[in-house]
């Protein structure tokens, strides 16, 4: 039979092997790997490029609330657009419950907004904010069983914030469907105390987002979550870890048999607390949770990259307009970093960030760089037929120059905000072309599909559900 | 000038030496050692014995409310003739604030009990269970200018544990009076978890008890104790730690800068979790919280006691009475682990168990029994003038005999409760005579001074809070 | 073109993926990869079956000398025939220096023995018991230019072990040349004077090997050979870990930013010191080094194998004939354990014991099957085009059952020695088709390729060398 | 009867307690402790200042070989008479054998050095250097029994390193005779393949020194140590321990239950890597083994001896003159820091820098100050006798002026050497009376006591060997 795409002539890339190859495409799917495939109605020659699975994101936040008067800068369009030109195929964004409502109320609202406008494939994580036993017993596990198969718990920020037994009780409701729980690890409490010290003297500057969340907060709530899902007996993710000290507190986790899945983003390896610094409420542009933290922790997490100790990569892409009345210098941003939106976006840079400063210098091979961004995330959130190139996976795939150089500048980027935090940056290795589900989606870095192309993906449960 | 008392011919033993001497006593207190101390009125014959300081048991409950139905076993009169009989001179039991009290009203409670009861002098620790802002910002100041310098919150029990805000608000006040802050360390959220669990599978009986219990969650709380007080910077006191895992946590906090006080008892000596197999449900004589782990967890007590990780040895004496109606098998305690009140008796068998497997068995010399039945209390807790034998201290003294054989039998103690748990364990080495402020109150193993000779005695502040 | 061989429907495994294609085989290699491979001159159906790749066993001993009237039970006839009935298509053997001889003549050696014999294709690594400035200088760069790109140098064994400057020298070596360093670690020192020791009470049964051989000498040789590594600033192999003591090290290792490899055995999952202690010399059975530890000790390997901190899995195949004069039982190891050789017989049982206990019992999954017992070793030891089932990589492929079931005899095996340690284990899921370089082998678990089969393969730097 | 001496007013400190009281003392010993002493044919004003313990400084080299051209800069004479005036009445100088010497005879040259000579009391460790079967059959265990109760090795300088045999060789000497081994841990073979490599690229100059034994090498030979001790199962010393890393394992032998004592010097404390930089081959004044290290590890032994971690502060105090053909400066030692003599004098600062550094700046309280620099050196070498004030103790004594401001200038002190390290320190507190045996040695910092006052001490088993 005819192909319908045939990529000829580059290096593919899995998580497990580097080879030369031609992908044969037909119906959305890879269906043939050889080296030589057959005729095809259309054919991209990636003669001296990789050939790797397109990105999947599994930390992302795309028109979620954030407060009175703040609105996040990206929508389903431009947030997926973002992620696509960025080299991505699939993200994972966040249903946020609201208090009192319902998890499947919220999600048709999720729903709503992403339909038909959206440039990748995607699926939900449920931030469950209201623990109440009829969302634990009953609401969750029917939608475990509709395709929701992971969960996120916050220990921080006040509106989010569960207690130990909310925690418990969810990661009781995982353990019992297979569902997967991800946990944003800082002691809320001990950062409120801590603001209020930098309050009554009147250290209100950026800057105190850094102090005011200092490392000892996210170890201990890391410590805590790996403890809770202990009791419960449940595998758990801790994301966008920041440091050696709770990646510390992870290892030692799995030294004692956990089974305890870790994430870190761009913003632990090539920001510092030093950016929030900025003159002029600059550093705003910086604010997020956990904030960056020093040169000493960059090398903690590069060293728990390059040993296999975090499992995925993301980009926590959260974005809000710097100099914008609904973002970053709202009109209380402006007075206190405590009104300034948490959150950076990163969802197009992410990719080039890693695969620049990670593979291009030689911290980490091809391998896994396509398992930190691609693979993992698949297997772990239970995106079937995602992640990898290989016979029955959907055809998304991105084809990558590793030798394109390219300065960061938010006027090429595709999100909805008014900068990058990582502006200027100069980054080695760009994806050109972008296939999703065997249509080219993004050509030359230009870009060339529809919205709409992308489509919802229900998820099976985590291998780590399946593995006992 | 005459001496009121003389100890000739002892070997006294301090934290620091084990020396030859006689003491002379004028007015209560320690006035000459010398090789020969002058004429006396009276002389006491230490020859072949060891002079040391009376015992501080820092961790005790007295005359405490437990509940509806349940009625601690001890008052101040049998509590402290109890703890004399045993070689202690000093208790500090707990001051519970009831919710809604006020400290100061629940002080005078406990001073009306204690007033001309006791025959031992004694302190009070506060115990926060209601920590509003006007007991954390008014009454605890002044509290601990009239010598309570010491505060106690709990992370377990429904009625008594405070959230992290509370204990970071009380740490606070801990740091701006110089107080210290002591930490009962066990997640309450998790262990109403494993409860739910245990019932829900009709597992109720005493063992449940410890697998409720387990070490994870002690070793959570303390992480994040000793975490909390590492953003407050404070130090903090860790106290009737179980494991080698809880243990960990601290060695590690220390190792990152911070000033931790770990204290650990006897039943984690001496005690398993298989005593709480006993039939008959029997082992309700052995519930108490944290509960005693298993061998490989004791020897890592003995580890931490003979390489000075741990600071003090305490009891933790909570008596109740095992066959009563107000006691271990009340009407509802005969049904369910939950309902047998938390605690055992031990304040009298405390340092001759310490003494016989430690100092006799060669685990810990001399001066480290002292250090830990005596002088690490008095200088932790701000007991000036107290727990040790030098010029100008109180003659507070023991006299043992190290070779005294003895089997611990309920029948030959002096508390409230009507059993031990440690019945029949053999001994070697039992305090004979015990002088208080100069006083005999115990000769030849007999009870020969007065209730009431024990005074109340208000405290500075603890050395750590002296020292950076 | 016609395929010389297709394997159509069943599900193949990579270290990645998981997915049902058929792979199309030409001269040797494997050419494509897709739901349906065209037309092939053989035909095997692996419906209901699991393709993977052949296994890869970088620890394996043949024909290696072993001491005055010992001879190692397997030359490279038997040795690689067990190693492919247990589902091998590559083996890679050690080519020891004899005192005073050139790697280059002690490599002619070997070749000689296997040219021609080979059931499985094979290279070697070069152990280093001779570091004279010539071999470190000129010879082993030659030969790592050769082919021969990794290094063996072990702690123990006073024929073989090299001092800390001969090891540095050798790291050094491995640094200019961008050869990978194994060490064996254990320190010979604390053995010999344990042995001392055990031999002046008279305690000379084989289970005096493992009390001389304690976890804390493997540890002390485990945390050395980290730390030369990182004065010199190389990658190494940490080969046969049995304890979590000396996995620490290792993790600890890691957490510090240094590249180390870790292998684990089935002896360290399946056996413990118990085993040595059987009646009648049976225990000599069981002696090989470091030796089985205990229950707790599998715990903490399987952990390691479970979390990722193992990166391969080997047998240390090393095989003894038992009831023989020159081998356990020759005239003096029935005297003392210390002369009883070292080393067990593996090679065939390896993978169906991993398989096994590890993904059939839920364990692990099976991409790390693969990773550790193909994969990682071709990567880790710069086997080109082995270890994965990709185009372009040599046609190595086992066919497993993952339902059948068999229980371990030696009558059963196929490799020189007259026992196995596993005998009577009960397995299930068995290799029961291999194909080396697109030719069947195997077939329904009966040999019929061909002695002369397997050939010599150089090897590339290991990747270790190639990411910084 | 009448008093020799009464030291009246003072304060005194042991380490235990701190409290006002007069010290009497007859035939030179402490014979009584009270609010006032009787009368005394000589008496001396206290009030107002510290009355210490004596320092013992258990770790100094005095008028030890150091190779050919090069020459200690102290004698007994000016050794001891540095060590006084810094406020110490004992000190353990090393007795090194030679190669082929035997112990005994090497002690006779000591004691003919020292008879006579010495403002302190002295007792001597033993160097094992040639640990030849007679020497550790029979030498040993003779001398033990003489009351030279502690050995040194080297695991570093090739004419005193010992390998791991003979290390384990005298320490079963040690287990067999109850004597305490003292390990010097730096591993020589890596600091030589370092030295080569610096040596290679001609960085030669002092700053080479601290490149060439970097923390991997002391840790490493640290973990080494502690486990060569865990299989013969006795205590050992660590000392001089420059790190947290070294630190880190001792911390970790102890978890695991062994007995390790830790050292740490002045030079660990306010020195640092960066001194070794000084212009025109200045940095020579600052070579010692371990060299200093940085801020971070400044910090981390500061808080081993605020944890209590560190047992012992010693001064290592090692004398060459810089500006001498004999010195750091010889021939050879003005082209490459290999050639630079090791060591730095510090005797007579060690004392003050950790009184002002320490208890003045409030890190660490008196009774610390007291265990560190003398009790805990007088229990664990077995000075009976030493180390306290207490009765029966020898009347060794210092008298503090806590409030006396000093510039430590080299002008000032009374060794040998023509430089100090400190030069330029302002330190707090210093001592301004001595008193050796009831003598008066010193008095307002003015030498008043004769040459030879100082008496050999033979001394008894540590007290760890006296503790199981």
């Amino acid at each position: 039979m005819t192909l319908d795409l045939a990529i000829r002539g580059g290096t593919i890339a899995t998580a497990s092997d580097v080879f030369r190859a031609d992908v044969g495409i037909r119906e959305g799917r890879i269906v043939e790997i050889a080296e030589g495939v057959g005729a095809a109605r259309e054919t991209l020659d990636a003669a001296g490029r990789l050939v790797l699975p397109g990105g999947i994101d599994s930390h992302v936040h795309i028109s979620q609330p954030s407060g009175a008067g703040i609105r996040m800068a990206d929508d389903f369009e431009s947030g997926t657009r973002s992620a696509l030109m960025g080299g991505n195929t699939t993200v994972l964004p966040f249903c946020l419950q609201g208090k009192g409502q319902s998890l499947r109320e919220a999600l048709q609202g999720y729903h709503a907004l992403a339909e038909g406008q959206c440039y990748t494939d995607h699926s939900f994580h449920l931030i469950v904010s209201d623990a109440t036993p009829s969302v634990l017993g009953q609401e969750l596990p029917a939608l475990v069983a509709d395709g929701y198969t992971s969960f996120k718990v916050f220990m921080t920020y006040e509106d989010l914030r569960l207690n130990d037994a909310e925690i418990l009780a969810t990661m009781d409701t995982a353990r019992r469907t297979g569902a997967l729980v991800m946990v944003h690890c800082e002691n809320e409490d001990a950062i409120r105390y801590l603001v209020g010290q930098h309050e009554a003297r009147g250290d209100v500057a950026p800057r105190a987002h850094a102090t005011t969340r200092p490392v000892a907060v996210e170890r201990e709530a890391t410590h805590r979550a790996v403890s809770l899902a202990e009791v419960v007996d449940v595998p758990v993710v801790i994301v966008h870890v920041s440091n050696g000290a709770a990646l510390s507190e992870i290892r030692a986790a799995r030294a004692r048999g956990r089974r305890v899945v870790a994430e870190t983003c761009p913003q632990y390896l090539v920001l510092t607390a030093a950016d929030l610094e900025g003159m002029d409420w600059e550093g705003a542009k910086f604010v997020c949770s956990p904030p960056p933290r020093d040169a000493a922790e960059q090398v903690a997490c590069w060293t728990g990259l390059e040993t296999g100790d975090f499992d995925l990569f993301s980009s926590d892409h959260c974005p809000f307009r710097y100099d914008d009345a609904e973002g970053k210098l709202n009109p209380r941003g402006r007075t206190s970093f405590r009104h300034v939106p948490n959150g950076i976006p990163g969802v197009e840079t992410r990719l080039p960030i890693l695969f620049s400063e990670g593979v291009t210098k030689g911290r980490i091979d091809l391998s896994r760089f396509v398992a930190l961004t691609a693979t993992n995330h698949a297997r772990i959130y239970g995106l079937e037929r995602k992640g990898s190139i290989a016979i029955g996976m959907d055809a998304d795939i991105a084809i990558w120059n590793p030798e394109a150089r390219r300065t960061i500048r938010h006027a090429d980027l595709h999100d909805g905000a008014d900068y990058t935090p990582y502006e200027g940056l100069e980054v080695v290795g760009w994806p050109e072309d972008v296939i999703l589900g065997g249509r080219l989606m993004v050509r030359g870095g230009v870009l060339v599909g529809q919205k709409g192309a992308g489509t919802y993906r229900p998820r099976v449960l985590s291998s780590l559900a399946r593995v006992a």
